[in-house]
């Protein structure tokens, strides 16, 4: 999702960033005073920051609008708090992963492996790297509950939001280990990533965090199902368009190399539908393929061919249109206010186009 | 610190243990809805909780009663809360140090890859072990918090516990950084590890756990000063008498072979002092040795040897000593209750014994 065209996500950001320097500048000056051998632990953590789409947070700043919030500072706070918790789970990916770059930049753990092998320090690079960026996680982890705990929302309005925040939470991590089952234990249902994606990204990056905001505003229990019914769908097509873009997308709008998702070898949706639509031998020939590192051009166009001659692809796009018109419905029958219900419309919209 | 000789430990555990057990049961009834293949993880959960010492639950709790708390079962859930840190803090350690053995029984991540390999999963088990690992310390993370925010105690004393806890939370894992920085550019100055030793131990484990029972019976202003004079000679003494046992100490008690810290190659204060004390050949030749994996006994035998017979040995007994009479010392000033006080000075004795 580009920041560009999602003005409800747009009009979020600045006062989210505003938040977040506040909030940075004040800790790095705590950690400086640590030692300040860990000023390029806070610059790596700076850059991989200031990439981000403030998605999470939108949602929650608009399902606190939607229960009636008002334009209060305070629920900034809250709501950037939430990207402390994906730098965490994106320096964490990354190193589970093995993934040197993220958004086309060096990775976290590649940053801090560089910076051991400018100082010529002894021992392996890379393993420095990674046990850094471990580190440097957990920080975030450890801060995104300071900001959330310090926000200046009624210490009740806070509690409530305790149930959302945490499932939220367990949710990602449990989903996170699900994906990586799936990953080595080479199922081709379709059910394996329809939960890995329920968890990791429907759950995670839209239904909690507008509970959440439903819950600052005192209305979970009241808004928490019509959120699900538009989170969920709305969650789940916004990662199948993602899945289709890692095949077709173009590399010079994903910042990601042509095919990248099957060099890499994510059992996606859109995976286990053309594994199902092919024969025994076809199947065999493309589970060889998936996740090898070096694979060529042609091979990646004979895997994009499949996924489309199988009817794979027009199905996922499909599920995306159910999807969509859920997410639509859900919005059409809930009770919040309406230029929440115009933002998230537009946000529809802005996850799910074809173009990135 | 074996729990059987240090009743101020012992007399908080079953209390902090029933906290945990309750918790836990709740949590992973929710995991296990998410899927069922987490169980293992949940279990190797269970493992790692059930060998900790609740050291810092029982500082938490004296700290609390120091300042007139009473007997409430609530202060238990937020002291508790603490173990689910400290199994952050151990299970990503293992990870960043490649350690295959915790207390004498498999780490975290080796248990993690035997459920890999068991099941004959595609690709390499110990990067699954490492992925899961650095998964499961998140959750506990994540569950610290949930743990805290979760207890009975008032929400302005939650409030007040907030700025101990933070401090916590981020003085830990910038002192790991600092170690991880101290072990690979190989200096030999004792001030490295003083400062390592100030922030991963005497405030991690001692001083912040104290403060934070302070802060949660309101009088965090007042007792935080007296707490620290005592926590920080008392941390560091601790941390200490843990590295001359990690040279010197018997296998049988440790659970570790014996000079297990100089195969790891920890550059300990108790290094860096003997370091100081040898002639240049003699100190390379030292150098060279540690952190060999395959030492031989006769290596570690010389060694053990130079430690001794260069007076580092001495000299860090002589500093125990003197943090012990500084904690003391720290004691007998303060305003805390006489329990409290008797409980605290208890703990110096079982924290800083020759024999563990």
């Amino acid at each position: 999702m580009d920041s560009s065209y999602s003005s409800p996500i747009a009009s979020v950001r600045p006062a989210v960033d505003a938040e977040l320097t506040a909030f940075l500048e004040q800790r790095s000056s705590e950690v400086h005073r640590i030692g300040t051998e860990l000023a390029p632990v806070l610059q790596a953590l700076d850059a991989l920051l200031s990439g981000g789409k403030r998605m999470r947070p939108a949602f929650c700043y608009w399902g606190w609008r939607g229960a009636g919030g008002t334009e209060d500072p305070a629920v900034y706070t809250a709501a950037a708090s939430l990207e402390f918790l994906q730098a965490c789970a994106l320096i964490h990916d990354d190193v589970i992963d093995n993934s040197d770059t993220r958004r086309g930049l060096p990775s976290t753990h590649r940053r801090l492996a560089e910076l051991h092998e400018k100082a010529g320090w002894r021992g392996d690079a890379a393993e420095f790297g990674r046990g850094a960026a471990v580190l440097l996680g957990d920080l975030c982890l450890s801060w995104c509950e300071d900001m959330y705990a310090g926000s200046a929302l009624p210490a009740e309005a806070l509690r409530a939001g305790r149930k959302p925040f945490a499932d939220m939470r367990t949710e990602v991590m449990a989903g996170q280990f699900l994906d990586m089952v799936e990953q080595v234990r080479e199922t081709s249902s379709t059910e394996a990533p329809q939960r890995v994606m329920h968890y990791k990204s429907a759950k995670y990056t839209v239904e909690r965090p507008l509970q959440l905001g439903a819950a600052l505003a005192g209305r979970y229990e009241e808004l928490a199902p019509v959120y699900s019914s538009y989170g969920i769908p709305l969650g789940t097509a916004f990662q199948l368009r993602d899945d289709i873009l890692g095949v077709f997308g173009d590399p010079e709008q994903t910042g990601k190399p042509a095919g990248d998702d099957l060099r890499e070898g994510k059992r996606t949706l859109l995976v286990a539908e053309t594994l199902q639509r092919v024969d025994t031998t076809t199947s065999d020939r493309f589970q060889q393929l998936l996740g090898e590192p070096e694979l060529s051009d042609p091979a990646v166009e004979w895997m994009r061919d499949l996924v489309e001659s199988s009817g794979a692809l027009a199905a996922c796009e499909r599920r995306i249109e159910e999807y969509v018109e859920n997410a639509n419905r859900a919005l059409d029958r809930s009770r919040i206010t309406d230029d929440a219900r115009r933002a998230l419309s537009d946000l529809i919209v802005a996850a799910t186009a074809r173009k990135h």
